[in-house]
């Protein structure tokens, strides 16, 4: 993280010395860590594993912490439906940057233990998904142990922590992690490359308590939530007539339930644009009128750095053309 | 016209005395002065009758009179064409008033001619086309001589008239014109009421050079002209959209070519508030910025006085809402 | 018109020898008859003047003729009024064939007059709209009598229909009318090429009873006159979706009074297609549904002969594939 | 399930008396095998419980049974990833029936353990997710041991269980369970009704082969997965115009990866209406034209009864004078 996108240095949570807190969704090893060595220097921050996404997020809600990182997209899952639901709600947060981590899998096992004597494997469930297919071509009888992180999955291998749990330990022969994890406990690496889709990538997003919005680049998203009024059934069309009017592409659009009953959905938006850019910020507040509940929750730089697109008719410059225009007439 | 719709008093081309000039599509006796009569005490101005729209548009524009009285719209032949396409080209005007005027024709014939030996009967184009269907049954072998105007055609059949134009007057036996007609030249009515669709009325309107809007009322209307850009087939949807969008009825919508080659055309729109408003400004501006070519064509009280309805979500107070809420997260 | 496109030979209203016979908006050196000229081999059809374009068209209606050319849209003065009204009600007509006339004007003198002479000239009120610039240039203070035909304006320059028009010819010194009507009177020209907008077309249709379609070119129109309800503000809006959805573009739309009270309009509609075409058959099938006013007026090969693009999408093949496979499901 | 809704009696699958072969989301005592009860008999049926939802799916698949019950959506958490993404790819599978569930929770304990000595509960993961709420307000320092499914959790506290564990059972106190299991296990009960969300329903869908649609009822809705195209920011919204010029209401709509790629997405929708509808056979067959990758997941009753609204210009009577309309010309 630039010194620019740094929010408010010396915020609650800070320790003595200025040095920023960070909570991410631990244990070490999770992709999770990855993406925050991305997003901050490691060395100028203090790290705070959290046990779950609302709890990083309720730690800077409370001021524990200055900032969370925490995954909120996967390529191959979809939203992570513990972020979008827990900003999307509550009190109100901010994404401040986002990154992008290759996700990848490998299989480590207890020492000594070969492929074919693989019983048991843990993982957490979402890893669990993106590796069915390897399971089932490789070690199609093995049983599976949800665990809370693949990390967490990984470290039931290790003697120490077996002894730990006070020999409650489940009877965990392999474990499915990220490569950093067998790094970091030296576990040996069965096979690697196991998750059937290659390619995945996971988004991680920065999230501090509201504060300033960095400064537009160019190549900016905006994320916001808007939850559908019930019985509007042309709502999400005049959602997207309201960006599409303007020349605002949506990147990603993903509906979650509100949990107020069943058809009852807010949607996730990332759009492509800040709102400090007059279109998106002209979409927000159209949106703001029809649907009161929206919510918005942070312009940052896209993780591809790559230039939003933006129509001729719909340029800052545009805007201040028309607007001027009709203010001149109303100045006759 | 109340004094506080009257544009601009002592403007260039109002007489010594302050009075305000207006042209009128004369001569006296037609529709138009009807119209006038409506819109202005007439002997508080000083009225000059001129031969056609552009001529009176053109009397506006180089400051000979203050105003023009010009018809606009007709409930059975549509929109005036010479009004559309002059205020919709050349140097901008603005309407600051308009009136509906009922349209009912009389057949006035020579003194002594009975109606069953009419055979040349003469009007104004737009006149004949509205009683066709009545000379077809009654006077069905009638041929039509076009005049200039109603009033005219009905002059044709006054002796002095006739000696005015040095023997040469055509050998016309009767003619379709206003009761006002009748009533200022004592020519005998032959009929009544005889246009085809009975309660057909034409909408005037009081057009003067660019200057202050008037106060928005709760009841106005703004007339527009948007020129279509060539080769974009979905942009009258897009009107639309910017319209729809904001909540913005239409109560008139017309196409006009713009002479620039077949299928090129402007839409000459009417849409249902007033320029100070919101999201009459907000998509006006909007069409500005994708069709440079848009004019302004007035903001002003409807003649029907009915309040227009402005959904909750558009409202002068639900905009400023929106905008404030923008605003507040841009200066975190 | 090719052998092809004749309609219904030995139709009612052709002479024993089955010669067809076609109304055209005469009196001769009309660009109507310019028009018929292109569209069939005068030596082969009656060809009977009409008066008026309701009048032409009554006479197909009434079985007198076969056809009628009348005009039915100018580059510059827009849709001709009294056809689209007429085709848009009463009793239904088709749309068999249009062609595309250039409209240049000639102003002829009465023999022996200078231009600097002229005083008063006569045309049909719609030429003079479009010579109204260059008669302000160079006549600026001539004045303008009305005829019913830019024919008939010049006629009056004759020696002879004076004669006939008892000695009552109005004093009248040049005409604005075709380079043909010149040809065929032998009236000295005075000026040519004097319409303001150079390129002019006007647009002529051949019109019948309803009868067979002429076969698919892959270069057609199809017209419809689609009243809206009274009242329903996305009307229009929803009209365009349909075609929008169906990757139908329009060529032409005009709104045109219903006359049944101010605000209550038709549209007039080219769209590019033919009705055997499945995407333009479920369109008008959809508005059918929505708008059982809705008229066909005609699929005929477009005067350009550009074949219409159609998106991949809705081809007629697209459109067998689309319910072969809901066929497919239901059939299970 | 009544006789009507029997898919193919005597299929592949069935055992040799012809009893229905089902599959559920196992082990006995979830809230799948409560949805299972509501949809069949279950004394007429041999159930086969499956480890998961693409277990489930496999076995209809292959044939080893006729149907599987599998959740799809939660109010609160949304829709189920596992069964939207094995039915929205993979070999075609067809929704033949839905019903709602009620989900409420209990929490179990160890025999003879107090609700102040728990310190760490079991369940699935969605099941933790809401009750998290009354966790942290009773239970804060509870820590969560993930479980395959709600029975499994509750089962980890039976004494035999964890025999079968091979000493190797997890220090789990408590369990949260649906009352069944409590009934099912005789575990007590040391508090009820802890979800967050009260009210909250689940909703299962019976999934067999494709074969032939139920009848249509009035009350029925279609399931569809629509990939979109990648690079083509409108495709959302010409899916619902689709729908919109149809007249037809969404009463689901939710994206889902489509593991291509971060950006790719696949819509997953439930229509009102059945596919033998016109007006829903035509909006499918626009899709299958513009995203082939369109798949119909069936058309079934819903599990409310309420009687979809249909309006007037698109019920099938409309469709069919509308299509009337249209072959009356062409056969002209």
């Amino acid at each position: 993280m630039t010194p620019a996108e740094t929010p408010r240095s010396g915020a609650v949570g800070s320790d003595p010395a200025g040095r920023p807190r960070l909570a991410f969704l631990g244990p070490e090893g999770t992709f999770t860590e990855a993406a925050l060595r991305r997003l901050v220097d490691p060395a100028a921050a203090d790290l705070v594993p959290a046990s779950s996404v609302p709890a990083a997020l309720a730690a800077v809600r409370a001021g524990e912490v200055d900032s969370a990182v925490v995954p909120i997209e996967n390529s191959v899952e979809g939203g992570v439906s513990a972020t979008l639901d827990d900003i999307g709600s509550s009190e109100e947060l901010q994404i401040r940057a986002e990154v992008l981590v290759p996700i990848s899998f490998v299989l480590v096992g207890r020492p000594g233990l070969a492929l074919a004597d693989v019983r048991r494997v843990s993982t957490h469930t979402h890893a669990w998904a993106q590796v069915r297919g390897w399971m089932h071509a490789h070690l199609p009888d093995a049983e599976f142990t949800p665990a809370s992180s693949t990390a967490a999955g990984a470290r039931l291998l290790l003697p120490a922590e077996r002894a730990d749990d006070a020999g409650a330990a489940p009877v965990v022969d392999a474990a499915v992690c990220a490569p950093l994890v067998a790094e970091q406990t030296g576990l040996p690496v069965l096979a690697e490359g196991i998750e059937d889709v290659p390619g995945a990538v996971t988004r991680f997003v920065l999230v501090s308590r509201p504060g300033p919005l960095p400064e537009p680049t160019g190549a900016d998203k905006t994320t916001v939530a808007v939850p559908l009024p019930h019985d509007h059934p042309g709502a999400l069309r005049e959602i997207l007539d309201q960006f599409a009017t303007r020349g605002i592409n949506l990147s990603r659009i993903e509906s979650r339930p509100t949990g107020e009953g069943m058809g009852r959905y807010s949607f996730s938006i990332d759009l492509e644009g800040h709102l400090a850019e007059e279109r998106v910020g002209a979409a927000l507040a159209a949106l703001r009128r029809s649907f009161p509940g929206v919510r918005f929750l942070g312009s940052y730089p896209r993780a591809e750095r790559r230039a939003v697109h933006v129509p001729p008719h719909v340029t800052d410059e545009a805007y201040r053309r028309g607007a001027d225009w009709v203010r001149g007439i109303l100045a006759r």
